[in-house]
C-alpha cells in the first residue's frame, strides 16, 4: 500500500492540491484494502500533505476499518447524531488549507456539501483526472485478477452457448451466464448481463428481456464478472442458424474495426489516435450512420474507468493500462453488432486478455 | 406514470423549487420506467413548473429512452463532443429560474457542476428530502414486487440452511444464496450477501470470507434480491450445534427489541418514536455498549432509502411506507446478533413481509 499512498501524494502535487478526499469505493479500496458500502452514510478518507490521513466513518464501520491496520486518525459519527460535526472535526485537525480535490465522478452532492461545511475556507474542487491517475497503470497482481475475471467470463460463455436453442429468451441466457460465472469463482456481477437478440441488439445499453431467439437473429452478449475486486467486460455477437449477406458484411466491418483498434494499442499511442482511426474506418464504411459510441474505456476496479478511448483524449498509453476496444454498429429496429476485447498495454505492445474467436460464428 | 409526475410537481411546490433534476437511477426509473446506467456519462431529466421535461442523454441511450414514450424534450450529446453544451442547451430551453433541486444523495459532483454550468443564474441545491418524498408510500404493485423479492430470499435461505455443516465457509454459503435466489426468479442482487460467522458477525457490515463454521458459532445471514426493481433486505442469526447461555440471553434481548419495534409500526407513529423506544430498551439491557446502529431504514427500489428509522426523524408513518426493523448487538471479537424484518405500514397497522421464525434456532 505504501507505493499507492505515494501515488496519491504525487497526484496532490500534480494537481496543486493540499488534500485529496476519497469516499467508499474503488479508490478507497485501492488505497486501504477496505471495501465499504456507498450508501447514505458518508465514509470519507482525507489525505493531506503534512498530516496523517483522516478517516470520517459511520460508527458501525469503525471495527472493519481498524482491521485494515491503516495508519490514520479516525473520526466516527453515530446514526443518531448525524455526520456534519465529524466533518467540522476533520477540518480542525487538517487545519487551514487552500484546495481539496474530490472524486467528481463518485462523490455525491451531500458529501460535497459536508466537505464544504467542514472546510469553510477551502476550495473543494472536482479533481477527477488527478485522482483517477493513481489507478491508470495496473501492476502484475491487478492484471492477474483481471485475467482471471476474463477467463471465468469466457469459459462461462462457452458453456452457455451449448444451451442456445430456438425460443430461448434473453433473460434465460443472462441468468445462465450469472450462475455459470459464480460456479467458476466469480465474486460478483458488476452489471446484469446484456443479452440482446435481433432488433434489441441495436440498443447499445439494452436490457435482457423476454425476446425469444429465432433463425436469422443476431445474439449479442456483453457481460463480465468481478474477481478480487477486478472486473471483466467483453462482448461477442453471434447469429443464429443463418445470417443475411448484409448482416455478414456489417459484421466484417466491425471485426476489422476491432482489429484496427487492437493493433494500435502500444506504449506511446494516444487514446485519441485509437478512437479517431477506428471511427474514421467506420465513417468511411457504408455504415457511417450506425456508429453509436467511442471505441472504448478503461477497465479495472470499475466497469468503466479512465482512460476513455475517445477523440480528444490526448493521453498516451503506458505499460499496464487496460482498455476495452469495442467498436459497434447499430441499425435501429434491425440489428446491432459489437465486438469488445479487454486489452492490456505491455512492454512489447499489447495483449488481449479476451481470446474467444472474433470471426463470424453462426450458431 | 401520470400520478408519479404529479408527485414530482407537488415536491417542487413543497420545496419552493422551480425545477427538479434526477439522474439515472431509481427516481428516474420510478418516473419514466427507464433503467439507465449510472456511470461517467451524465443522463439527467429536468422537470420544471411550466415546461415539458428536458432529458439530457448520451446519444447511445436515445433509442432506449424513446422506447419509453415519455413526453419530453431530448438533448443528446456524443462521446466525442462531451456533455457540457447539452446542459447549456437545457438551461436555454428551461429559461431563467431561481432554484433547482437535485438528488443530493445520488447526483455526483461532476453532474452538479454541469448543472451549475448550464444554469449559471440559478441556485442548484440538494433537495433530497423533497425528491425522496415521491417514493415514500408504495402502491399495491410496488408492495407486491417487494413481497415477491422477500419470498424468493426467504425460500432461498430455507434451501441453503440444508447445506449448513461443519467447516463450510461464509463465501460458500453466500454463493449458494445468490444462485438459489436467481433460480427462484431474482433479477439481481443489490448487495453481496453478508454471511458472517462467529466473531465476524460482530461487524455490522462485514464481508463473507473464508471463515469456517464450527460448533458454538453464530451464523448471521443479511441479504436480499431484486425483483422488478424492488429489493428485499433481511437478516436472521442462527447458532450452530450449541449456544452459550450468554449468547442465548443476548439473542433474546435482540428478539424482544425486534418485536417491540415491529409492534410500534402503524400509521401516525414517528420514526423517532420507534428508534427511541427500541434503543432505550437495548440501553437498559446489560448490552448497552454493544449497540451498533439505528433501528432501520426505508426499503423499496434502493436497499437503503427514506425514511430512516432513527432518533430525531419526526416524520410520521403513513400507509404504504416500508421500513426495516433491525436491532442488533455487536460484541467485538466475539459475536453479533441482528434480526431484521421488512415491514409495510397498512391501514390496520402493519404487516411483516418477512415471515421466517425469529426465535433462537440452533442448527
Amino acid at each position: 500500500m505504501k507505493n499507492r499512498i505515494d501515488k496519491i501524494i504525487k497526484a496532490m502535487h500534480k494537481g496543486n492540491l493540499d488534500a485529496i478526499a476519497v469516499i467508499a469505493g474503488p479508490n478507497m479500496a485501492y488505497l486501504t484494502g477496505g471495501d465499504f458500502f456507498l450508501m447514505e452514510r458518508p465514509t470519507v478518507l482525507i489525505f493531506s500533505k503534512n498530516k496523517k490521513p483522516v478517516a470520517i466513518l459511520p460508527s458501525l464501520e469503525v471495527d472493519s476499518f481498524l482491521s485494515l491496520n491503516f495508519d490514520s486518525e479516525i473520526i466516527d459519527w453515530k446514526d443518531s447524531e448525524g455526520y456534519l460535526s465529524a466533518f467540522v472535526k476533520a477540518g480542525k485537525i487538517i487545519g487551514n488549507i487552500d484546495k481539496i480535490g474530490v472524486e467528481g465522478q463518485r462523490m455525491r452532492v451531500f458529501e460535497f456539501n459536508a466537505m464544504k461545511h467542514g472546510f469553510p475556507n477551502t476550495e473543494v474542487i472536482d479533481a477527477h483526472n488527478d485522482i483517477a491517475s493513481i489507478r491508470l497503470c495496473k501492476d502484475q497482481d491487478e492484471i492477474n485478477n483481471l485475467k482471471k475475471a476474463v477467463t471465468i467470463s469466457e469459459e462461462s460463455l462457452k458453456e452457455v452457448l451449448k444451451s442456445v436453442k430456438e425460443g430461448i429468451t434473453e433473460s434465460e441466457l443472462a441468468e445462465m451466464l450469472i450462475i455459470e460465472q459464480y460456479n467458476r469463482g466469480a465474486q460478483g456481477i458488476a452489471v446484469h448481463p446484456l443479452v440482446l437478440i435481433g432488433e434489441n441488439s441495436a440498443l447499445p445499453h439494452g436490457h435482457a428481456g423476454s425476446r425469444k431467439l429465432k433463425a436469422g437473429d443476431s445474439l449479442l452478449f456483453d457481460f463480465g464478472c468481478i474477481y478480487n475486486g477486478y472486473i471483466s467486460d467483453f462482448t461477442r455477437t453471434f447469429f443464429y442458424k443463418e445470417v443475411s449477406d448484409s448482416n455478414k458484411d456489417m459484421y466484417e466491418i466491425v471485426e476489422e474495426a476491432n482489429k484496427i483498434g487492437r493493433n494500435l494499442v502500444k506504449v506511446g499511442t494516444s487514446l485519441h489516435e485509437i478512437d479517431d482511426t477506428v471511427t474514421k474506418f467506420l465513417e468511411e464504411s457504408p455504415y457511417k450512420k450506425f456508429i453509436g459510441h467511442r471505441t472504448g474505456h478503461g477497465l479495472g476496479m470499475e466497469v468503466h474507468e479512465d482512460p476513455s478511448v475517445v477523440r480528444g483524449n490526448h493521453l498516451k498509453l503506458q505499460e499496464g493500462m487496460v482498455i476495452t476496444i469495442e467498436p459497434g454498429l447499430y441499425d435501429k429496429g434491425n440489428v446491432g453488432i459489437r465486438i469488445e476485447d479487454n486489452v492490456v498495454v505491455t512492454k512489447e505492445g499489447h495483449e488481449s486478455m479476451t481470446i474467444l474467436p472474433r470471426e463470424l460464428i453462426v450458431l
